[in-house]
């Protein structure tokens, strides 16, 4: 018999915190109990779960030494109050929330730095980083080992439900409004987003970078163990519900072997690769647990340019699938 | 009493046609005699100029030897076709529609490159190029004096009004579908392009670049008189009616002057700069006659790249305005 872990789930009632309930039944996590938690207004609601429905209780009066393994899935402020308790407690921590410094908790996609966890004892802090730092370690991680990275320059396409239900309701509402002719009242974006693409995802600071794009410059560099790498990134607000889009281009130092690279991607985990055709948010990557890519092309002229195109479901693997991949990797051994 | 020149427009009953009618009229462009001509179905219908409604007459019939002026509006077919006859009966050609080669026609863009129609005796075939290309032109034009542009990495965001009528009424429809729960029955697009973007605007060459991107490469370099500028560039077809988005990343041969850009910005002809927040397509870009550009940054630290979001009618300035703009050049002079 295995031994099994007693878990709970922070923003169990959130769009992350749901799926990554679901993806811990789907790939037979070890679960012992399961305690579903959320804030005072969230309690009470209740989420499927092999086959039950169990109840979200609130998470402010829980008793952290119930469990061993916690999925922060709220927001930061959530984490940075509540974590110091669990770990107190001997739990181990998965922050899927940006809540805690890199010092304290590293981020890890099994894909591309797994062997960070390799000297981790238990219990420890760790955390799975933003949906876009996820893709795109996915995709450079196998890279790296076929081409001399230089530049990478993205333009990251995401979708609302990054932003939880509200921004969903929101996307809808405004493009009935706009099909029926109706007056245009924004509510949760501060314009209209529908049939329209918002480049600002969240408030600049003074050199006009969003907390998102320095998040993802940080992260990358981190899971790809390469702090010098440069990195633009532009993250837009496009009006698709489920699946980030990111249109990337690379500059390498080197002349490429794009039959090296196509090999690479397609050999490496998490990946999916779209040859005769390309992919898209809506109709590969959502409700899938790969990173698909496609558009794969060396420059016009530039034979040491890469311009690639990919789409994750930015929920799914984004998020929940790659805290529960964390999570596999931290049990493995002490099973 | 100024001069007035006799003018053919074809493709007159198509979205830049229409708006290049518009736009003539709006600027008090020195107008004879206003022949609007279209394909035998299109034939018939009615434009709007100054007060009256215009006859829409097949170009087929037309003897170009009544006009001084042409605009080819339509296709690249029907430009090859019908160009030389205009050309012959001794009409300056305008042609919107990538119909001819540029050692023929070169391409215009008065705020970047205006100078090439300073030694161009009357009668000429001139092109205007494709929306992105002229936006970036527009752009990139005044920079060229404060930075070393070595590299330009673009991610176009384009709205499907660039595709005519049938693909505006495809995304509304296709969206109705969807917020109704209706299967979705993709016809003009072959997948969703509701709440989705896809990433392949056209059916790509061998090396995998579609014909779009090679010719926003192609013009944009000419524009720029820059023909070994490094350009990466992926189209994307964004759920978006009108009004184009560019996510650009500029990589450059030394430390960036930002005062100093965005000074060249703010007084460069064309250009209207949004500062404390950003300009988006449908906000701000549709119906106008420049270019907006925001998110004007440097790199989270590299002082050598610069990011910046820009957004344009792609329609309007894209492409009608400029057709206007490059023909009021042309008679400059010859009034």
């Amino acid at each position: 018999m295995p031994k099994t872990f007693d878990i709970a789930v922070i923003g169990a009632t959130g769009t992350v915190g749901e799926t990554l309930v679901q993806v811990l039944e789907e790939r037979d996590f070890p679960v012992g109990a399961l305690h579903l938690l959320a804030s005072s207004e969230s309690a009470g609601a209740s989420v499927a779960f092999r086959g039950k429905n169990v109840r979200v209780r609130e998470v402010d009066q829980f008793d952290f030494s119930l469990v061993k393994l916690v999925f922060f899935a709220a927001g930061p402020a959530v984490t940075r109050s509540l974590a110091p308790r669990a770990t107190a407690a001997g739990c181990t921590v998965v922050d899927l929330s940006a809540g805690l410094p890199t010092s304290q908790a590293p981020n890890v996609v099994p894909e591309a730095n797994a062997a960070v966890l390799s000297d981790l004892p238990l219990p420890v802090q760790v955390a799975s980083p933003s949906a876009a730092a996820t893709a795109l370690a996915v995709i450079l991680a196998p890279l790296r080992a076929v081409l001399d990275l230089q530049q990478v320059h993205v333009t990251a396409c995401l979708a609302v439900s990054a932003l939880g239900r509200e921004a969903v309701s929101e996307l809808a509402r405004q493009t009935a409004e706009l099909l029926n002719v109706r007056p245009l009242e924004p509510q949760f974006f501060d314009r209209q987003i529908a049939f329209n693409l918002l480049a600002q995802v969240g408030t600049p600071d003074a050199q006009g970078h969003v907390p998102l794009e320095r998040r993802l410059v940080d992260e990358l560099r981190e899971l790809l163990g390469m702090p010098a790498l440069k990195i633009s990134v532009t993250c837009v607000q496009a009006p698709v519900f489920f699946g980030d889009s990111y249109s990337i281009a690379l500059q390498t130092g080197s002349t490429l072997d794009l039959a090296a690279i196509n090999q690479a991607l397609a050999m490496a985990p998490g990946i999916e690769t779209v040859e005769d055709d390309y992919p898209t948010a809506v109709g590969d990557a959502v409700g899938q647990d790969v990173v698909y890519v496609g558009r794969v092309r060396t420059g016009i002229d530039d034979p040491q340019a890469l311009s690639l195109w990919a789409t994750v479901d930015n929920v799914r693997k984004g998020a929940a699938l790659n805290a529960v991949q964390v999570a596999e990797l931290l049990i493995k051994g002490h099973g």
